[in-house]
């Protein structure tokens, strides 16, 4: 298998290139760094983009929801799909307007979803999920029912075409620009997790369990 | 005009309908508390999701970037839009795999989105978007040229339709799985602004302008 995708016009970064990247590894970090994409789907010729948790094993993306999911429900039988997942991490703050950005990381894959019908197969790909997030959680917690599993859709989405686009760094303003009485920089914007908050609900005698801890996004 | 848009098949919220909101309080809160929406936009069949930053002004989005974005020189000319914002607030860890969730806000537009062809208006909006972002940014930069000016496409969304959907709150787990062994809450999801960080050609007797201070999301 290549390295990398090869892009076509659908997938090919236009606008400054040069933070255009199409190589596995670089795509993989930049959807390992997050939960949530944005699943793009067309009916009757409308657009709708829909965010939704997801999750990564090898080259294959994994999204699921209720069966009542009108984005599931449209996807699942293999129309085009275009999943896009972003991180922002900073305004880059310039000395004109022009040249104001953000930093940021973004992939974009495009290709097709289809319904994960295969028992063991959502099973397994259910289990990586919540493990993925919370390892620890899956055998604490109490199994998911034969109705609770009719009532999920699992998809897989093949990636046909993918790109990522990702500015780091500081400004980069036009050279007589330099000389001006402007601040400029970068003003970074970052995620954290937050101190467990516990069900109202819970027993004062359950603690918190390590596992809790290894949540992160990338 | 009314206080909340009404929803059609388009933009119901169907599953978990009671997370479903269509004021614009409600709609105006969501889209104000973030800076990166996701635009969704169909070129022959294939949709498209791209993410871009955005401004509200009154019931109006905006959007900008370069005139030689594939993006914006689609979307200019009236197609069908559909622009998704998203924060997500918590992993909602629950006794159950079905029912553990995520706490988020989205807003999910849909209308059509058209270039702002009207000069005097294009210099408004991009002043109240850096404005916004920065108070006191425009007066301390470069004006933008003519030039620049002509190689920026500033589009504004006009809104036909959106709903809001929100979920707040501890799990939700089945009656008889709060009796277990097994911890169950929030673990929050924060996005934070750091330290400004220095240009490194910024001169060392350029200090930070206190408006830094002002940026948030939200």
């Amino acid at each position: 298998m290549s390295e990398s995708y090869t892009p076509s016009e659908r997938s090919r970064v236009r606008r400054v290139h040069q933070r255009g990247h199409y190589d596995r590894e670089t795509l993989h970090a930049v959807l390992d760094a997050g939960m949530i994409c944005h699943v793009g789907y067309v009916i009757d010729g409308q657009p709708y983009v829909t965010p939704t948790i997801y999750w990564r094993d090898g080259d294959d993306v994994y999204f699921h929801g209720s069966s009542a999911s009108r984005m599931l429900r449209q996807v699942r039988d293999g129309i085009p799909v275009c999943l896009t997942v972003t991180h922002v991490d900073a305004l880059v703050v310039a000395r004109s307007g022009f040249h104001c950005s953000a930093n940021y990381r973004s992939a974009m894959l495009f290709g097709t979803a289809v319904e994960v019908t295969d028992e063991a197969e959502k099973d397994r790909v259910l289990k990586d999920f919540v493990e993925g997030l919370l390892p620890g959680h899956w055998a604490n917690m109490r199994p998911p029912t034969t109705q609770e599993m009719k009532g999920t859709i699992v998809c897989r989405m093949s990636v046909e075409e993918a790109s990522a686009k990702i500015r780091t760094g500081p400004p980069v303003d036009d050279e007589e620009d330099y000389a001006l009485d402007c601040w400029a920089g970068e003003l970074p914007i970052t995620t954290t997790i937050g101190a467990p908050v516990r069900d109202p609900r819970l027993p004062d005698g359950i603690t918190e369990p390590d596992y809790l801890a290894s949540f992160k996004l990338g």
